[in-house]
């Protein structure tokens, strides 16, 4: 039977909708993707997601997986024999869910902030996510990758938000290349990959619909 | 080799520092238990865990493990031959693997603030938290633990928290036997089992040092 692979995203999502489909063209497994605008009750995510009526969903032959992480951990479980992501040995394994749980937990809610308000707030968020940018600076050092030498599990889990780095960076007032340069060095090396480049949402578009929902929150 | 494996945690602590016990007795792995409290510097901890600075931390023939759900998943793969926890499948794996993680991003703060906090935080969070439990009894249904037959890797992530349910129960002013009765007989199932008996920390000294704290918080 072949196999049935459908994305459920919304383009400017940011629970990093680009993570399934990194791993998915890693893998080279075909995907259908069905764009989800997550205030729109369509009957299939609401069936689909009773808890967290979040995307994106990863929906492998009529069974949902939801979380970035998850579905990074299933796609690489199922598709087991093409291009591994995590690595076999247990402590390296935990190390890198260590990384991509860090990713998970912090950055979303010091990010939206950075664009999404202004003032105290937005000041602390920066703060804050600079920090982490920092620590994620610190631990990929003088790596080519935050595995060692092959593009794995953490990269395809940071590059999931690269799509929202420039508009973080322009209402953020920051750059990563003057601040965070192996960082950026890194983001650069990832961008060469197909399976990256063809995944990540379009930065000016997403500078774009932050712009519109910074009015919107009455951020400027 | 023997392996070397120290637990180090602190008695009270909410991040469930049960559960890589519990795992520990199912495997039948020997450790030893070091006591630190997080504020005391100790040079271990810090050395240890420059990022989240907090415990409980698993530590392998010298190797830190961080985060309860990373921490079972570790001791899951090194000692696979005795009592598996996550099933094999790769999707019932993602389904256990969604409920943990539901688990360790939903239960901590509004616990906490039920116990810790007054007046209008206090009721937010307590409605907060019912609707957690509610999700909670309505996945368990009618089965005996999370993943069916056996007690496996959703009943030990959750079962960590244990050690906090009667404080939050008296301070929240509700009953989870009374409003959560498959839920509250589901406890009580893991309660037959010495590796849960053993590792838990006493309600009773929980409820004690939560009421040292609400007044240190101001919350009474």
């Amino acid at each position: 039977m072949a196999d049935e692979v459908i994305l459920l995203d919304y383009w400017p999502s940011m629970f990093r909708m680009s993570t399934a489909k990194i791993a998915l063209a890693e893998k080279g497994v075909a995907y259908e993707y069905k764009e989800t605008e997550p205030w729109v009750k369509t009957s299939l995510p609401i069936e689909m997601n009773p808890i967290h009526k979040k995307i994106p969903a990863l929906i492998h032959n009529g069974k949902p997986i939801y979380e970035s992480l998850i579905q990074l951990e299933y796609i690489d479980e199922v598709w087991f024999d093409t291009y591994p992501m995590l690595p076999s040995d247990p402590y390296q394994k935990a190390q890198a869910r260590f990384w991509g749980d860090f990713i998970d937990k912090k950055f979303y809610d010091p990010a939206w902030k950075v664009w999404g308000t202004a003032g105290e707030e937005q000041v602390t968020a920066k703060k804050e996510l600079l920090e982490h940018f920092k620590t994620l600076e610190t631990e990929l050092g003088d790596k080519t990758y935050y595995g060692g030498d092959v593009f794995g599990f953490v990269d395809i889990a940071l590059m999931g938000f690269y799509g929202w780095f420039k508009a973080i960076e322009k209402f953020g007032e920051f750059s990563i290349e003057a601040e965070f340069p192996k960082l950026s060095r890194w983001t650069m090396r990832c961008l060469e990959r197909e399976s990256v480049v063809n995944s990540i949402a379009d930065s000016d578009k997403i500078i774009e619909y932050a712009s519109v929902l910074r009015k919107k929150f009455g951020a400027e």
